[in-house]
C-alpha cells in the first residue's frame, strides 16, 4: 500500500476539510444549528480516518499488526486492526462536536450552571428551549454512550492483541455496556415496556421489566457487536454492513424528523441518534475506501465490536431497540445458521471463509469434512437443509453425509449463486442486507399500528 | 515470574473482596455512605488488579510486551506495560461505582429523571439534599473525567506499541484533556482566578482569564502525565512516587473534610478528588507490590500517563490545582534539571538511567561523554553546577569538560550521595518526595492567608 497520500487525494481531503470548517464557523453565528456542524464534523472525520489509514499503515505493520489476505493469488501481508484508528477519530471528535448541541440550553437549564452569574443566565430562559438543543441529562446520557464506546476499543483492541478465547470475548460488550446501563440506572431508570396490544388485557398497558430491562439492554450489546463480528471474512464486508445499517437508521431517523411536528419527545432521540451514527459513517466510508476489494487494509475486531456497539448505544439511548433488531435480521440469521458450527455440534474448521480458486479467480464456498461420522439425528438434519437448499451435503455411496459447505451465510451465498468474484459476493450480500432492511422498516412502520396503539415509541 | 497465585494470596486476596463485598452490602441500606463504598471499591480494586497482573502477565510477554531489566545482573525478560491492567481495572470500578454518590440526589434533582413518575420522586425532594450526595451537574463532570482518563490510556497504550516521537508523546496528555475540557466548557464556564491581595489594586478582586484558563488546564495536564513519565527508570519509581502524591492529596482531603464544617462549598470538591484517588491508590499498591525491587513486570508509560492524568483531572475538577502543582515539584525540578538534555543543549543519550556496576550490585550515576568540546558558555555553566554540587562534571588536563553526570535527579541523588542498592535509592528519592510534599501542603495552608483573604479555594 502506497503510505502516502497522491497529490489529488491531499488537495481533495484538504479541500473537504476547509469546506466542513467553513460550516462549523458559520453555526458559530446565530444558533449554532448542531445536525449542520455533525455533518460537517462528519466530513473532517472521513479527511482525518482517511489519511491516518495511510500515515499509520506501516507503524502497524511495524508493531506486529499485519495479516495475509487468503482469498487472493498473491497473499502479501497488509496492516491490520485500521479499525482502531477509525474509533480513535470517532471517539474524539463526538467529544468535540458535544458544545454544539449541548452549550446554550445547560447554561440556561442549570440555572446558572457552576457558579455563573446566575442573572444573566435568567433572561435567556426567558426565551424558551433552543431548537435541537438538548436537555442537561442528555448530556449524561452522550457522555456515557462515549465511555461505552471507549470501552469496547480498549477491549477490542485488547482482542486484537491478545488473541481472547471465543468465550470470553462474547462478554466483552458486556463489560463495555457497563458506562451505559449504570448512567441509564442513574439517569432514568425507565424499564418500563409498551406492552402490545392483544397481550393489554394480561399485562396492562406499560410492564415494567425492572433488571430484566437491564439485561435486555446487555444482551443487546452482546447480540449487535458479535452479530457483526461473525458475518465476516472477506474484503469490505464487515465494514460495508456496518454502514448499511449506519444509513438505514439515518433513514429511519430523518423520517420521524421529516414528518413529525416539531415539539415531539422522539425527536431529541433521533437527533441523539444522528449526532452519534453521521460521524460513524464518516470514518466508516474512509475505512470501506481501504478495505474494499482488493483490500489495502484489515478492520480487525475492533472495528466490528465498535461498529456493533455504536448500533446498541445508539439503539438504547436512542428508544429504537426494536427496530435495531429488524435491521440486523440477516445478522441474526448468520448467527442462526452458524451454531451448529460455533457450539461445536458439527465440527468446526478454524477457517469458514470461502475457498479461493486460484485458476479462476473465484470464491468457491468453503467445505468442513466429517472424518468420524456424524449422530443419526443431525445426518438426517444436513441433508434435509440440502434438499432445502440451505446447504450443500456431499454424501457417499452408503448415504452417509462425508463433507457438507461451512455453516455461513456468505457460503450460503456461494452454494445458491456459484463461485464467483469476491467483490461480487460482497454486494450480492449488502444487497441483501439494504433489501431486509428497507422492508423491515417499512414493516415496522406499517405494522406497528397493528400491534401497538401508536407508532412514536 | 510466578504466574499462578499462590495459595496464601488466593485466600487473602479472596478474603479481602469478600468484606469490601460484605461492607458494599450494608452501604445499600440507609444512605448509600459513599465514602465507604468508594474505600471498599478501592478494596476491590486492589484484589482484581493484584491478580490479573499475575494471569495476564505471560500473556502480555507472548503479545511482544515484554523487557529486559538493564540494571540487574541477570537480565531475564519481563512482562512490559503492566500498567494498563492497572488503568483498565480502576476505569472500570469508577464507572461500577456511579450510582453511590449519584443515585438518589440525580432522581430528586432532575425533577423526576427522565421519565419516572414525578409525583413519588417530589416527596423525597421535601427532605433535602442527602449528606455526600452529589448534584447531578457533578455527573457529567465524573463522566468527563473518566473520559479523559479513557483516552489517555488509548493514547498511552499506541505509544508502548508504536513508540511515538518524543514531540509527538508531549502532546498525548493535551488530546486526552479534551474531554475534561469541553464538559468543563459546557457545565461550568468558571475561568475566573481568585486574585492574590497584592495585587487586587490592579486586578480587582476576581481575574477573568476567559480562554488562557482552558489553556492553563490543558499546560497542567501535559505537566503533570510528563513530569511523572520523565522521573522514571529505577523499579518502583513511578509507581511509589505517584502513590505518595495520591495519599497527599487525600491527606489535604481528609483535613479539609474534617475541619471544615458539613454545608461548604469545598466539601463536595474533595469527596469528588478522593472518590477519584481512593481506587487509583488500590491499583497502584498491587501493581508496586510487582513492579517494587527486584521488579517482575514494568509499568510502561501507559502507567505515567495514566497517573499524571488522574492527578490533572483530579486537581482541575477538585479546584485545587495550584495544591497539586506544590506537591508536583520534585517532578518540576527534575523537568528543569532534564531540559539541558531534552531540549539538545547538551547532547543527550538513548538512556538515562543509573549506571549498573555488576561487582558492587551497586548503581552509579551513568555519564554522558562529550565527543565534540562543548560552547563556551556551556562547559563554564556546566562547572559552575560542579562547583554548585548538582552535577558531577570530569575536566581534562586542558580544562575542557570530557563528561558529566546524566541530568536527572536519580543520578544527581547518586552523585549526592554515592552509589547504592537500587531500592534504596528509589526510598531515599520518595522520602525527598513526601517531606518537600508535606512541607508544600503546611506552606500552602499556613501562607495561603498571606496572599488570599480565605484559605478555602
Amino acid at each position: 500500500m502506497a503510505t502516502a497520500l497522491s497529490r489529488t487525494e491531499v488537495y481533495s481531503l484538504l479541500s473537504l476539510s476547509l469546506a466542513c470548517c467553513g460550516i462549523l464557523a458559520n453555526t458559530l453565528q446565530g444558533d449554532g444549528e448542531p445536525l449542520i456542524a455533525s455533518i460537517a464534523f462528519s466530513g473532517l472525520a472521513f479527511s482525518c480516518c482517511y489519511a491516518l489509514i495511510r500515515w499509520l499503515g506501516s507503524a502497524f505493520m511495524r508493531a506486529g499488526f499485519k495479516g495475509k489476505d487468503l482469498c487472493k493469488l498473491r497473499q502479501t501481508e497488509i496492516p491490520e486492526t485500521m479499525g482502531a484508528v477509525c474509533a480513535m477519530v470517532y471517539l474524539l471528535i463526538i467529544v468535540i462536536f458535544i458544545p454544539w448541541p449541548f452549550y446554550k440550553d445547560i447554561v440556561a437549564a442549570t440555572s446558572g450552571g457552576g457558579n455563573r452569574d446566575v442573572m444573566r443566565e435568567l433572561e435567556q430562559v426567558e426565551t424558551g428551549r433552543l431548537l435541537h438543543k438538548f436537555p442537561h441529562n442528555k448530556l449524561a446520557s452522550y457522555l456515557s454512550a462515549t465511555l461505552s464506546l471507549h470501552t469496547i476499543v480498549l477491549l477490542g483492541i485488547g482482542d486484537d492483541l491478545f488473541d481472547i478465547r471465543w468465550r470470553h470475548k462474547v462478554l466483552i460488550p458486556a463489560i463495555a455496556a457497563i458506562p451505559m446501563l449504570i448512567v441509564y440506572f442513574v439517569d432514568f431508570g425507565v424499564t418500563q415496556m409498551v406492552v402490545p396490544t392483544p397481550l393489554r388485557p394480561y399485562l396492562g398497558e406499560l410492564f415494567d421489566l425492572g433488571w430484566l430491562y437491564y439485561v435486555y439492554m446487555a444482551l443487546l450489546s452482546i447480540f449487535s457487536s458479535n452479530s457483526i463480528n461473525i458475518l465476516a471474512g472477506i474484503n469490505g464486508i464487515e465494514v460495508a454492513q456496518s454502514l448499511v445499517i449506519a444509513l438505514l437508521i439515518v433513514l429511519n431517523d430523518a423520517l420521524y424528523l421529516c414528518f413529525t411536528p416539531y415539539p415531539n419527545p422522539a425527536t431529541d432521540s433521533h437527533l441523539f441518534s444522528l449526532y452519534l451514527l453521521l460521524p460513524f459513517i464518516g470514518v466508516s466510508v474512509a475505512l470501506l475506501m481501504h478495505n474494499w476489494y482488493p483490500a489495502k487494509v484489515f478492520v480487525g475486531d475492533t472495528y466490528c465490536y465498535f461498529a456493533g456497539m455504536v448500533f446498541a448505544v445508539d439503539g438504547i439511548l436512542g428508544h429504537f431497540s426494536k427496530t435495531l433488531i429488524l435491521l440486523l435480521l440477516p445478522q441474526g440469521f448468520n448467527f442462526v445458521y452458524s451454531a451448529p458450527q460455533l457450539f461445536h455440534i458439527v465440527p468446526c474448521p478454524r477457517h469458514r471463509l470461502p475457498h479461493f480458486n486460484a485458476r479462476t479467480g473465484l470464491l468457491e464456498c468453503s467445505r468442513v469434512e466429517f472424518k468420524k461420522p456424524l449422530a443419526r439425528p443431525i445426518a438426517e438434519s444436513l441433508k434435509l437443509l440440502h434438499r432445502l437448499r440451505m446447504l450443500d451435503v456431499e454424501t457417499d455411496e452408503r448415504g452417509d453425509v462425508v463433507s457438507s459447505s461451512n455453516f455461513t451465510i456468505i457460503n450460503l451465498w456461494l452454494v445458491w449463486f456459484g463461485p464467483m468474484r469476491e467483490d461480487r459476493l460482497a454486494l450480492g450480500l449488502l444487497a441483501l442486507q439494504t433489501a431486509l432492511g428497507l422492508l423491515g422498516l417499512f414493516i415496522r412502520h406499517r405494522m406497528a399500528l397493528l400491534v401497538f396503539t401508536q407508532d412514536n415509541w
